[in-house]
């Protein structure tokens, strides 16, 4: 997507330790018009596939996903990295996730409510790195017994290997744009 | 907005504690379409205030802020519960918000560089109780010098005063739903 990796260039910092700043439009502050254009593409890359709901993690993958499911009239439901007291324990799906930014484990969870059996699913998130969180959406697919019928991403981070390893996988991954190296402070796009 | 009371009334669930539950459309599964809705309708109650940005609150402030930005064509910026890795402590506005929900202290913060003095900035949250979060918001407004020219929250629970207590300080408050009690698991809308 041009006009997203154009903005990656302009405004994107590429940090020590392998980092992609895109705080200025992306996961911070969000450029709503682009996140828009991200969802319109994310519906063009998909529309092959039949889809029921889409499925995101909080935070930063809430706004392309619920722009996705504005453009394709489908509910979307955000995973939670904490249990809202709200939501019984025995009514969720739920898995740990290992941040390696963070280095914490996430206890990721999300109401069986909203997951039924054969649900076509297309997950959304903006980043894709080592894969640690899109691995844990595949358990949460497993215990839910849904279909991912797509997975995009904003970024990938291609050097980090969780997109390819995704695609020998089978998954039907969709990265808007890729970065194929950020050492020395540079941004390579593929 | 009435297409959001009736919402509330058909899928919302009045839980003990004064808890209303409206995780099926707003805040776990998201109704995408209303969302835009609901935007429309943010728009159109602040018409005459000039913004020059919008501050949400992850995570369940998201969806509504980021379809209000898409139509009035403004950033949208989300506070965060936790400092992310790549953002600098010295470049930060921050303050201690009390979650009496789940009885914790958090600590929120919003880079600087988003936030110039004399911004003029709209409020959007999903929730206003006690008013925590939003106290959270003005200290930060304090920090940063911006003006908050409107805060407008999709749901209001009268009975715990938060929305009364800004309009007592001059606050322009819009509240989409009013919830004036939730006793015996039932629920009363304004």
């Amino acid at each position: 997507m041009e006009l997203l990796k154009q903005r990656i260039l302009e405004d994107g910092k590429s940090l020590p330790g392998g980092i992609l700043k895109v705080d200025s439009f992306i996961n911070h502050q969000m450029d709503s018009k682009l996140m828009y254009k991200i969802a319109e593409e994310f519906v063009k890359r998909f529309k092959g596939c039949k889809v029921d709901k889409i499925v995101t993690i909080e935070s930063s993958g809430i706004a392309p996903a619920i722009m996705t499911g504005l453009i394709l009239d489908l509910p979307v439901i955000f995973i939670k990295k904490k249990r809202p007291s709200t939501m019984s324990k025995f009514k969720m799906f739920t898995t740990v996730v290992h941040s390696f930014t963070k280095n914490i484990d996430c206890d990721i969870c999300i109401s069986s409510e909203f997951l039924k059996k054969g649900d076509r699913v297309l997950f959304i998130d903006d980043f894709i790195a080592n894969g640690n969180t899109a691995f844990g959406m595949l358990e949460i697919a497993k215990q839910a017994s849904i279909d991912i019928k797509g997975m995009g991403f904003v970024i990938e981070k291609s050097f980090q290997n969780g997109g390819n390893k995704l695609r020998e996988l089978g998954y039907n991954v969709e990265s808007l744009a890729i970065v194929d190296d950020l050492s020395d402070c540079k941004i390579v796009l593929h």
